[in-house]
């Protein structure tokens, strides 16, 4: 798989996966890059586009095969396979990631869930038992964890990342509402709802 | 305010927004777009036009004044202001949102829970008491609320869409796993923390 794929494009394939995986729910076998790009306010031609870095999974007039894109798609993404994931930070907000079942159900397994504080430790979040931070190093490096989920304060995010990333975390998606300083080989997704917010209110009149 | 301005641009302004906002808190005064680079990964250069698409805020060589900066970004997004926010479901996942303090301390107040389960009307989460769905149209147009956040099952987050809307709502935050077709005067914004997942596993060996 060529590595020059432009970022963007690798953005937008989970987008495409999503969109199959509903067409597939709803019954469908078939589809094109017009009813994709329709569902996804995306032009058709940036669909056929996009899917042609990974050497075209459509004929022009018959359509996508969606089961055959799908697996397409996963292997892409690499996501045919299930991921182990580390959950750092066991408040309100990591406790709501710990139990959010839209994880396991698309392929990321939380394998592991660590807080700093003493009295939460040892204590379950579902069937999670929250582990010591100082754990980090030792668990993620011996059980080979690659990506991690970022749920504590602000504050704490960047000492938090650093330890992942010693321990050999290379992806982290961060809940902190702060930007981490990663090494070029490590990759960063933010999750702050209120960015997206704000974002929306600038057209509000 | 030019209505011109990319909305590329537009997306950044939120995260400079809350890197001043940190900085603010760690004491700080004044900065610059170097140091404003570093701490988001984005060049230097990137920063000041962006920027200067809003009159310049800066002089060369002097830096910004923190407090300036985010008085005017804050007035450019509109946020100087307080929001209030409708939010559709309580589940897992709605009540999770309705929990996150990070919404109302940072000018997001969560004004009405709607929920179509009977047996979840009337109660409680924190302090909202959860109104059914059938009252959407009335109370939101009654209020004038323009943004909402949608957490329901995706199989149902297309008709919530369409009520929210047809009440007068022009803002919507995502978080059920399914794009939404609305109108062009509408936003929208999604969280699904699976495709930001997705998208870095692509690069991981």
């Amino acid at each position: 798989m060529p590595s020059t794929i432009p970022d963007i494009v690798i953005s937008r394939l989970p987008v495409y996966l999503r969109a199959l995986e509903r067409l597939s729910q709803e019954g469908q076998d078939v589809t094109s890059s017009h009813e994709l790009g329709k569902r996804l306010g995306i032009s058709s031609a940036q669909i056929r586009k996009d899917l042609s870095h990974f050497g075209g999974f459509g004929k022009q007039g018959t359509g996508y095969k969606i089961a055959f894109l799908k697996d397409q798609l996963r292997q892409v993404l690499k996501v045919e396979r299930e991921w182990e994931v580390a959950l750092v930070g066991a408040g309100d907000l990591g406790s709501a990631v710990a139990r959010y079942r839209g994880f396991a159900e698309r392929g990321f397994h939380i394998a592991y869930v660590f807080d700093s504080a003493p009295e939460k430790v040892g204590k379950r979040i579902d069937h999670f038992v929250i582990q010591p931070v100082e754990d980090i190093r030792k668990i993620i490096s011996e059980n080979g964890i690659k990506l991690a989920m970022i749920a504590v304060p602000a504050e704490n995010a960047q000492q938090v990342a650093d330890q992942l990333i010693a321990a050999g975390v290379r992806a982290i998606l961060n809940y902190a509402p702060i930007n981490l300083n990663v090494p070029d080989n490590v990759h960063v997704q933010y999750i702050d709802p209120v960015v997206h917010l704000q974002r929306m209110t600038y057209y509000l009149t």
